[in-house]
């Protein structure tokens, strides 16, 4: 089965779940909340699609990301209403903030080898360093929009090892690919990503400075 | 004639005249007003051809745009500058905001309908949410890049109904088009945004939120 | 030899330089210094090659750029910790400005004309307003990216005469382009918009306001 199908409903999934969470959370109507998750969930596609050319983007032409997406949203806005009614201050809870962290390193490693794959598949897997940068703006892309739409700074800018993470993924995919079907390199490369940003989310990792 | 001529040039100068005169309200020089009215107007188009694939995009190929852009922009600067000699505060005040709103609506709504016709005519009419997203894309980009270089928060991200109303306008003109001619769909669709966009405004209507 | 090649590593050295040293300024780590070099020395291109529907862009089919925009981030980075070490204020210093000012000056000269000529070459010549649309937007992209990555307001907004300078030497690029080699065109085009800059920079020249 498709591989590359499986990644991006997962990490559409992921990342929707993670965009209305912040909405939520940013006390969001349901419009904005909803608009948010599609916003995660597909930016990130889009502008790799508008980078190679690709018209209509990937959320238009297949039938799933869309209604994954909005599906997703409204679920977590059902499962919030239920969990949390009345006790306001439990969404900056720690048990909130970690499974909204936790969708979007998930989102951030599907959709950068994800990205890095579409960038192959359309021809370009000469141009390592174009293939790798797809991936990292797939990854980052989408958790990037949520951020400037929610009105917090972009945790691309504001968590160290953030883009970080996504590009060692993506090199490792590529490496990967030399080694192993398609699918291990995937899945390998992904949770390189994950991995990495937990770690570094839960040791607060730095990289050193220059003064 | 040429009803998608008629509403594009409409659009753009209601857009340029609200981009104009939101640069007067936030104090910049003449060259940012010019600045902000073409950007107003003609952002949306923009992001639209570039989503397309539609170079150059329709602000350069079309011969009436930058012109009209830059003599609204200029036509407003002669009349606030005749109106409101001396008198500093006006500009803050309900009159000025009210002109402001109103274009901003008329343009949303024109180049809400204007977006998804360029789409249906670059053959992409089968694809029902790319066509609705291009519509609120070329409705909205203008505004929000109006907003974000003015340095206020957009408006399609601070006022209720204001993407929803773009939203409503592209599905009901994409349900209309199979029940009447071209061109009284588009009106139909403009209107019903503006019409959706005033009586928010008035009414300060809100989306029901989540918690 | 290639007049535009030499005018694009220029530019790129120069606006990796303002890059990495508004990153150090700003306190980054050493990944966001050579992040925010390359962004800033390959973002401009990176949108006008967006725009012309360029795919890979430029930055990723050239063989120096990103090499170029990492040398040179990681060389202003041994620079600056050789010369500035221990003494934190001195990079808000005079000097340590003016040197970021000049080399974005040069930069946006370069970008601009060489924005403008990939626009030509692309065969868009006709269109005037595109090409020199086009300039500017390569000229101005990359610092803009720069700034907003950098949390400070965008120089195009902040400073006087920034994007009036890359339209004046865009202008008169397209001019001399009638009475002279590309070559001399292109290096008294880029020559025009320095100038401005630092003579804008220097004497504060504003532009009259409507009130």
């Amino acid at each position: 089965m498709n591989i590359q199908l499986i990644a991006e409903i997962m990490g559409t999934v992921a990342f929707a779940i993670s965009g209305a969470m912040l909405a939520i959370e940013r006390k969001m109507d349901l419009f904005g909340i909803v608009f948010l998750g599609i916003v995660t969930a597909a930016g990130g596609g889009f502008i790799r699609d508008m980078t190679l050319g690709i018209v209509p983007p990937a959320m238009f032409s297949s039938p799933m990301v869309l209604p994954l997406a909005i599906l997703s949203s409204l679920a977590v806005c059902a499962l919030v209403a239920w969990l949390y009614k009345g006790s306001d201050e439990e969404l900056h809870g720690e048990r909130f903030q970690w499974i909204l962290n936790f969708t979007d390193a998930i989102g951030l490693g599907l959709f950068t080898v994800a990205g890095a794959n579409t960038a192959i598949d359309s021809g370009y897997g000469d141009y390592h360093a174009f293939v790798i940068f797809l991936g990292m703006l797939t990854g980052v892309g989408g958790g990037m929009f949520r951020d400037v739409l929610a009105g917090i700074m972009p945790a691309v800018l504001r968590k160290h090892v953030y883009a970080c993470a996504s590009l060692v993924g993506a090199i490792c995919y590529l490496g990967l690919l030399c080694a192993m079907p398609r699918g291990y390199a995937m899945f390998t490369g992904a949770m390189i990503v994950v991995v990495i940003r937990l770690l570094a989310s839960h040791y607060k990792w730095n990289i050193p400075r220059v003064m």
